[in-house]
């Protein structure tokens, strides 16, 4: 059994395809070293062998030859000896998973040295400074990795502490001021500490170093650190680490030494220039530490970031040239983009890590575009490189100027942060209720709506505002919802926040704020932060939506067409909207739509005055009277449909019927106190005195609204509703026929718990759609479907099946039902999940696969199994994010449907989905 | 293929065992004919054709030839001639399912009469009048439903209206008073009707009469009474009808006539000896037109009731020596106790129809016990005639004086109908509060607790009350479930009831009740009686819980002791009990429970002054604050599980941990400003202002509080909460074990969701008791398991299983969220639905098997094929209801629990579970 693999010297036993069994660190290595580029010789032990571990709880007698084998290369490679004083070497143990687990588990530098090498070593260098600070380092990160000597309670890291102390003795200010007797005196003490906390002398063997190192670097897998880590980010415990064993190369031997980190393309701006930074005379925890202001590689960067430091361009022209080959090389032997750690000897460069380079939404899509266009890989791979929402969604988003932004939290103006429900970046002058926020709205100023929580009701207070920030409420909250729906920033369930209604104002902590104070919110981040910040629309709608900037000045519009191009060819799932208003409807068209999954019907009803209308409907106690309000809601309805019908030219457009618990419309009691002229007026309307329409009200209240009188049970205790909500439809769609624009119109009915409530709706619906078509002549066929929300709907979907033309997975309501978890009421326990690592994510955010999925996997089969032409979709918030997107897919939906921002981010998940299943 | 199968003369072409092909009605003819008894011959067309007949919309063309042949063989075996004037054959025609679909269909008498037929029988018999009526009778049953000449809109029936117009016109107080000549005029009119309504003559040809009302009985199977009545009762559409064609016998040919029903045993009371009721001269529609009082058939019925009416024993011993003749030969054949309608024809007996007799449950359980004792049949049939909620409840249930029952209802002294939530009979004061209702029963009286709806607050007012009526909530509200678990008569959800608290009255209508006022409570029928009722405790409960009764003076405990041991001896599954307090475990293992399968923790946090404490757990912010209450609290739970593990006596005892939502448990803010002083003590063991305090309480208010912070993660967001009831409850099981009782505590953990939630809580109770357990030296093992009552949990059951010794499906909140109904809000739809036809059943009180079963199912599978050890059990309140123990007994469950009264509900349906699996 192999379990050492070596590199170095232009080879190596292993490549980069052997992730797996050498880890990510490993295979790059050996990789970098194959392929000539200049590598510090070592040796990968096998993930394997930390697995051998785990199960016997030591390691594989065969090790220890191949080590000493290998070492044995080493030393031949580098011309250097370990344990030599004359000429050590010392090598770097450090670990390397399959997946790269970044500051998770444990290294050590500068290994194999004792005072009788150190003094060799220093002779031979003649820098006895750089020898006794390697010395130094390796006693502080040995004790702490392998021996395991923590703080105690209350007290700060004991090494650090003795080297602070050395240094106010010394009265050195930073490290490198010590100098070589202070930093043999600092060595004395730290073996002191280690005797007296470990109880045994620092270990002079370099072997004994060497083994405890590997043993410390295998254990430092099931760290808590490491274990939590694994458990956010689903990376299964049996995998293991590989150790990494090479030569040290030193970066702190003097000023012509240092050490930093490249990247072979700009991460931030995705620009295909050099970019990164680095320190001289320095290791490389130092660059992490963040003491020293590093410097940067490039001119180019230098100019930008207006820094005085000097770049490594102008520093050293050759190291630099060097440094331009290495990032060519990088990038065509990895084909993408790479981030690359580098230590600077006398002059010579040394890699000692390469990974592809994380980078920032702008960046991954210039990158995968560019990288198309110079021919280094194909439109399907380049779809695969941009994460649909991190990367393509920022493309969509209003943004801060940054440099306001970044002065405004260096002044700490941060003053919550809540959960970043809305991307984007918004800033305006804070109100407290939707009327007020339309008032100051209409006089032109740029409002924040701050409620505890968002109703309908505050639809049109919405609408107007800039952002929207809640003191409660979920990233699926009512203001959540309709914020993504709208474009909206949003910032909710800051929790921090105080909202006082009645004195207009809000309390964080021990600031005040008032009606009309300047406030911005930053949804990409969740920030809170005081005072105005500059925004501007993204490139991407003052090109396509407000058709304010020629393409042609829109360089990321460029980029982003380009991508949806590719994305469009590659997707077999339908992209929809959830939409409710024609306006909706033409941005979502713009950015790819391809119908209307979701039109909720119940939005409109807040629009003027016909709100009034929807109250006496509902609280009507006679027959005649509810019929005679509904009558004169019909034509308003029929209006906003038939906006939605132009608007989508054709394309299928899904209308749910009536759907919320109806105490939602009503004014509260308080509202009647408040209002008595408005309450007789509405009484009077419905033949009722105030006590009746309070009683009324009343009636209306339920103690778990989301599990009541709503969706289909309201259709079947008022049947009149859907037929007044299909006259509406039907009509609309018939006129929009007349007037010869296609219509594709879908009748959705919610809340379905059992095959008979679909059967019965659908009867009404034929019964009322029959006439008017025969009225106009209309050949149109109206498809009639059920939304599958409830647990029972998805477990008989079969049933259901028989009386629908297509299903739609509502999967806000199924969450909710299938974990009993309140989307109202779930931020503080899901919170609790979070932290304690019970969930990864959010279930409303992202789907969850084992329950709901499992539900809507059964409802599928079940369903084409009844019904083989049926046609299945999704229109809950999932639908517009990427990993359920790709579930969708697998299962095989038809279509997913997506508020209208997100349509771009859908398209391109849909795409992904494809092409991996594909390949 | 055979369409008609002729009976008549004690031969017939069917059997008893045909009821498929023939109907119930037509087999058992056949059957009563086969076996000798007097049956008026005819012959029965088969469902078959009703088949044919919905299929083609034509009957089949053999079937012409069949019904001649049949025909002819029943004018052979009558003596008489169809269509024959001076000696003509008279039919009826009647409807007969597979099942008994009592009054659904229609019925025509008396066919084959014409004026030319008439006018010779009524020749041949002398008696016109008695003609007249039979052909006045044909055309009004053949108006109705075959020519269906129905009311009009506002109009009564049209031939009623004839009827009462003559009667009215020669001064008849009742038809028998017409005169044939009067009858005439009748038919003259009769026919004029249905010239005008039907647009042509009634049919003067008996054949054209015979296939009209054939295809109208055929016909009948799909009108709107028997389609919505199938849809109830789970009648498949497609069984369709069979037809008898039977030769009419008179009842009303004159005074020695008559027609009436019989029992072979009293159907009420269950005694062996025959029952029943006739009129004289009259045809069977005239005893259920009700308009004359029955005459009785036994001397001893005639005197039990104190009717001045002959009976038929006293009338003509002759007849009523047939009479006992055919009770004998119909049990000894049947086998079972019969019902039976019979014509007297001058002196002779005829039978037109047999079935098994209805009954009530007394007198069930009493027919089967002495049926047993009588050899007819074995223990095991006996269980299964016992329907064990219908019929054995009503055995454990206190009861009203059946007199002064009667007299109230008689008076109009029924207020309001609510639904019956908790069986049996209450009578006392009427109270509108807990405290109140605890201070009157102080004092002796007895109490009515009526609220709105009530809350665990109450909990000690509803254990002194006789009663409980509720304004608001279901049949699985909180106060139908506790008063179940407490055995409490309640009425629940009487909406026409409206409670003012602060005026302390109800107002019903315009009647107005105030505090003190007598009131009766019929949890039987849910009804709402005005002013005191006598009740008493049932037979069962004084003997085996009051023992009060010796039970050689107990009949009844007696019969309940015989089906107990019967149904112990056939059962596999555990019944066991919910129960929270040691009185309760001890009547549920009185009634035969083994073991607590259900033990809610929240409901002994009521007690006392342990709310105080509670209240003080929820609300502090320092973790100090919360444990010194949770610490004050531990010794009082301990002493509450003691009693319970004491009583149990070794069986297993399930504790649940907490569950509820906390805001269940704290003062609601009216109160705290009506109670300042509470208030601020309240506030200052805690460290808090007043407004701190209310600001907690308002922090625990949540939208969905069923879907909210509660159960399993009320006990991840404050751990110490399981450790304290882990430590109380282990603690508990030790002393009773040391003192020489022994134990079996499970620890059950409610509303997971997902595995880990399980994983990590197990964790934080096995660190809890391991110490414990050291400390009293104990080696009792300890159950952790989890509820399952989140469709995700049943979802995930394979990955839960990894972490649970034992499943107990919470089969309400399953329901609930299976659903998406709220079960406090969903009294309102539930009721549409039932109404329309949509629901058979609430869904709360009978499990779901379609959708909530198909999660179970799954769970179980899964479940055991994870951990093939592990126990499955339920303890929702479908755990006493019978079809759902069918449906449990089927999964393969271990064990039901349900409220302690309903033990031997369940018992017995899991016997007959057991005995169906079986057989």
């Amino acid at each position: 059994m192999k379990y050492t693999y070596f590199f170095g010297g232009k080879h190596a036993e292993g490549d980069a395809t052997m992730r797996e069994l050498l880890g990510g660190k490993g295979a790059n290595l050996a990789e970098m070293a194959r392929i000539g580029l200049p590598v510090p010789a070592g040796f990968t032990i096998t993930t394997e062998v930390c697995q051998f571990d785990f199960d016997s709880d030591d390691l594989p007698t065969a090790l220890v030859e191949q080590v000493e084998q290998s070492l044995k290369q080493v030393e031949e490679t580098m011309g250097t000896t370990f344990g030599d004083p004359s000429n050590p070497l010392l090598l770097s143990i450090r670990s390397g998973a399959r997946t790269s687990m970044p500051g998770m588990m444990d290294t050590v530098l500068n290994l194999g040295l004792n005072e009788e090498i150190a003094k060799g070593f220093a002779e031979t260098t003649g820098n006895p400074r750089f020898v006794y600070d390697c010395y130094r380092r390796l006693i502080q990160m040995y004790g702490d990795v392998v021996l395991e000597i923590k703080p105690e309670e209350h007290e700060i890291n004991p090494f650090e502490a003795l080297l602070e102390a050395k240094k106010k003795a010394t009265g050195a200010t930073v490290d490198l001021e010590l100098s070589a007797e202070a930093l043999q005196e600092l060595i004395a003490e730290y073996k002191a500490l280690v005797l007296e906390r470990h109880g045994q002398p620092f270990p002079d063997d370099p072997k004994t170093q060497l083994w405890g190192a590997i043993r410390a670097v295998f254990r430092s897998w099931n760290n808590d650190r490491a274990f939590t880590y694994r458990a956010l980010n689903g990376i299964p415990d049996h995998w293991g680490t590989a150790v990494n064993v090479q030569a040290m190369v030193y970066g702190n031997r003097n000023e012509r030494c240092g050490t930093g980190v490249g990247f072979t393309r700009d991460p931030a701006m995705g620009e295909a220039r050099l970019y990164g930074e680095f320190l001289m005379n320095a290791q490389g925890e130092d660059v992490v530490a963040g003491i020293r202001t590093p410097q940067p590689l490039t001119e180019h960067e230098r100019e930008r970031r207006q820094k005085h430091a000097q770049s490594l361009e102008a520093q050293s022209p050759t190291l630099f040239g060097q440094m331009l080959d290495i990032q060519k090389t990088l990038e065509e032997h990895f084909g993408d983009m790479q981030d690359f750690e580098f230590t600077i000897e006398e002059d010579k460069l040394w890699l000692l890590q390469t990974r592809t380079g994380k980078r920032n939404g702008l960046a991954a899509v210039r990158i995968a575009v560019e990288m198309v266009e110079e021919g280094r890989i194909t439109p399907q791979e380049a779809l695969q490189r941009i994460h649909p929402e991190q990367h393509f969604g920022q493309l969509l988003q209003p943004v801060f100027d940054r440099e306001e932004r970044q002065k405004a939290i260096d002044a700490g103006r941060i003053l919550a942060t809540g959960l970043p429900a809305g991307p984007g970046a918004a800033t305006g002058n804070l109100y407290f209720s939707a009327n007020e926020a339309e008032r100051r709205a209409k006089q032109g100023e740029a409002v924040i709506l701050a409620r505890i929580e968002t109703s309908p009701e505050d639809i049109k207070g919405i609408a107007v505002s800039a952002g929207i920030l809640t003191a409660r409420g979920g990233a699926t909250s009512h203001a959540a919802l309709v914020a993504r729906q709208m474009g909206k920033v949003c910032v909710a369930g800051c929790e921090a926040i105080e909202i006082d209604y009645a004195q207009k104002q809000m309390k964080v902590g021990e600031h005040v704020f008032k009606a009309g104070d300047a406030i911005s919110l930053d949804g990409f981040e969740g920030l809170v932060l005081q005072g105005h910040i500059s925004t501007q629309a993204s490139e991407v709608a003052q090109v396509l939506l407000e058709k304010t900037l020629p393409i042609e000045d829109a360089p990321l519009c460029q980029l982003y067409n380009k991508v949806m191009t590719w994305a469009n060819e590659y997707t077999t799932l339908d992209v929809k909207c959830n939409a409710d208003r024609p306006e909706q409807v033409k941005t979502a068209i713009a950015l790819g739509a391809k119908g209307v999954g979701l039109c909720r019907t119940e939005h409109m009803f807040f629009e003027g005055t016909r709100i009034d209308l929807v109250r006496e409907m509902i609280l009507a106690q006679q027959p005649e009277d509810r019929q005679r309000a509904l009558d004169q809601l019909q034509p308003h309805q029929e209006e906003d449909f038939r906006g939605i019908f132009e608007a989508m030219q054709g394309h299928p457009v899904t209308i749910r019927l009536l759907d919320p618990p109806l105490h939602e419309f009503v004014p509260s009691l308080e509202s009647i106190d408040e209002n008595p002229v408005y309450a007789q007026t509405l009484a009077d309307h419905i033949h009722m005195d105030l006590d009746e329409l309070k009683h009324q009200i009343e009636q209306l209240q339920e103690f778990n609204p989301m599990l009541g009188h709503r969706g289909c049970r309201l259709l079947l205790s008022y049947p009149e509703i859907t037929k007044t909500q299909t006259a509406a439809i039907v009509r609309a769609a018939c006129e929009v026929e007349k007037s010869g624009t296609p219509v594709q119109p879908k009748i959705m009915v919610p809340l379905v718990s059992m095959p008979g409530e679909l059967e019965t709706i659908r009867e009404h619906i034929e019964a009322t759609a029959q006439p008017i078509l025969e009225e106009y002549g209309s050949q149109m066929s109206i498809e009639i479907g059920s939304m599958l929300e409830t647990p029972r709907a998805c477990l008989t979907a079969g049933s259901v099946a028989a009386h629908a033309d297509f299903f739609s997975f509502g999967t806000n309501d199924l969450t909710q039902m299938t974990y009993g978890f309140s989307r109202d009421d779930s931020g503080r326990y899901i919170d609790d999940y979070q932290k304690i690592g019970l969930l990864k994510n959010n279930p409303f955010q992202v789907l969850d696969q084992q329950g709901v999925g499992a539900l809507m996997k059964l409802a599928c089969e079940n369903g084409r199994a009844a019904n083989n032409t049926i046609d299945l979709g999704i229109c809950g918030e999932h639908g517009g994010e990427p990993s359920s997107v790709h579930f969708c897919h697998g299962i095989g939906l038809h279509s997913v449907s997506c508020s209208p921002f997100r349509v771009p981010i859908a398209i391109l998940a849909a795409a992904q989905a494809n092409l991996k299943t594909n390949a």
